[in-house]
């Protein structure tokens, strides 16, 4: 039995893409071309996809009708691109767990949203299905979400810190929902929950920008999504806007870093050992790194240091 | 256009009922007998019913098939009870607004359950229906609930307080979710949002008693509504059961209260002058008052008077 995160990060890994595509049939189309629409846009969009998410309000809002066209939707996906559920549901207990049995195992999903206002007890039902991924909102970017997710506690910190510090130990297949809006607030996640895959929405239509996010984030394969819905859908070309995401996310760094050897760089991401600075001992495709406070080496490809790769501290020359 | 608070205390008033009946479906039923199973238990408790409340996760369960057995469900309610669409939904902007069209456009719902997590922006979309009722969590009964609803926050207040101050100023036609098993924190939200319409869970199977929660209310036809779903569905016999608890919320003072000229009561509601203190001027089927900070009259019936007056301060003799 593979875990969500790993069936999500082969496929991300054999596209190079960390796209989510969003399957949102507007109100204005007839319910009898969504299911035709989104085939034409799964198709397009497919090979950049490293997975897809439909909103369930988007078919419910047709009434039974549009689950019908929800059903045809998820046929038309090809085998091995993971599908999101996106519900954002929550309650507690067989309410949860009723919940958890629609989503995957009616509908086989391979991941949902899911709303934490209930708590630990009210997320177990879904965390039960342990090959699922359950993507818990932690920091939405729409404005009223200061009121809940950012008041301040006792303690001193947001609400969304302390849940994004707390969420990941609830399961190993637990997932952070967190928008591409605010920046900062993503790295806040990010440093709290670091090897936690998250789930962002907000490029495109809603303002985010992709290479912030990279940066943010440090993407891995596996341990993010983006998602894109209107942007793409409503695209002229829905297969050129995926492309242009995926390379955004992909490729993020648009200047070529001049690596030489005696380099000091400051990374992104902090070292388990607690460093943040790493000397180059060695250039090329790959780049040869030590770390300056417990001196492990590393190689990693060129690509993936200049995403990396945040500041030069220091040159050799 | 009457709102949905008006048509629910029309309906709790004529039956002398503040009883919410539960629809949940178990899993275990086979799909194909849910709505018959429902239509029986609506026809035994209808006489005793305030409104009906289906729970969305217990018909999903069952994918589309559950929901033909929901729109034959609603088909059974007799014209004139309210229904609440329990779903607990909760996004943002249009999404929000394609569950809003779902529950009340698609289905023709009364009222639905929203989950508040992502802010009033959020919720919006529901309250633009004027004549429908937004029930929003405020404080659910369950054990991991502490995590997010009672966070203590920098101001000194847990999260659910700050909620049921704040929320009911988002429309006029928003109702707070507060389980039955917390008296106080139920004394609380009551004593924050004196005015606000709300809907009480747990009762029965969950363990919170039916006296406690009129203590804690001070229920008035429209102001409160109390659920039961497996406590009424499962007994032996579902009318002797709905009938029992109408008259425990309806008549919990089981001892007849002494009341005598010149006794001062305290009250379970503060007067909106800040008092709590009444001197009894009158005795009868009304109970004259005058409040002891700012001297204002008022009558009762006496069995408004049993239910609201909750201590003997000192007597007259």
């Amino acid at each position: 039995m593979t875990s969500y995160v790993q069936r999500l990060a082969e496929r991300s890994q054999s596209v190079g893409s960390f796209v989510c595509i969003g399957l949102d049939p507007p109100a204005e189309v007839p319910v009898e071309q969504v299911a035709s629409r989104n085939r034409a846009l799964i198709e397009a969009t497919a090979p950049y996809a490293a997975c897809f998410k439909p909103n369930l309000a988007f078919y419910e809002q047709f009434g039974i009708p549009g689950l019908r066209a929800l059903e045809q939707t998820l046929a038309a996906i090809p085998e091995g691109i993971p599908v999101i559920a996106d519900g954002k549901r929550g309650d507690v207990g067989n309410t949860a767990a009723a919940y958890a049995r629609s989503l995957f195992e009616v509908w086989g999903f391979d991941a949902a949203t899911v709303n934490p206002f209930q708590g630990r007890d009210a997320v177990e039902p879904f965390l039960a299905y342990e090959d699922r991924g359950v993507y818990l909102l932690c920091r939405t970017s729409n404005p009223g979400s200061a009121t809940v997710q950012n008041a301040l506690l006792a303690s001193g910190e947001p609400l969304y810190e302390r849940l994004a510090k707390e969420m990941p130990s609830w399961g190993p297949n637990v997932g952070l929902v967190v928008g591409a809006t605010a920046p900062s607030e993503l790295v806040r996640v990010r440093t709290l929950a670091p090897s936690t895959t998250l789930l962002v929405p907000g490029v495109g239509t809603q303002g985010g920008d992709p290479a912030e996010v990279v940066a943010a984030v440090n993407a891995d394969f596996g341990n993010m999504v983006v998602n894109a819905s209107r942007s793409i859908a409503n695209a002229p070309d829905p297969a050129t806007a995926a492309r242009e995401l995926r390379d955004a996310l992909s490729n993020p760094v648009s200047e070529f870093k001049e690596v030489a050897v005696g380099d000091v760089w400051r990374m992104g991401r902090q070292h388990p050992c607690g460093g943040w600075e790493w000397r180059v001992y060695r250039t090329g495709a790959d780049i040869g790194l030590a770390c300056l406070e417990c001196g492990r080496r590393v190689m990693l490809e060129r690509r993936r240091f200049e995403q990396r790769a945040k500041t030069r501290v220091s040159t050799s020359s």
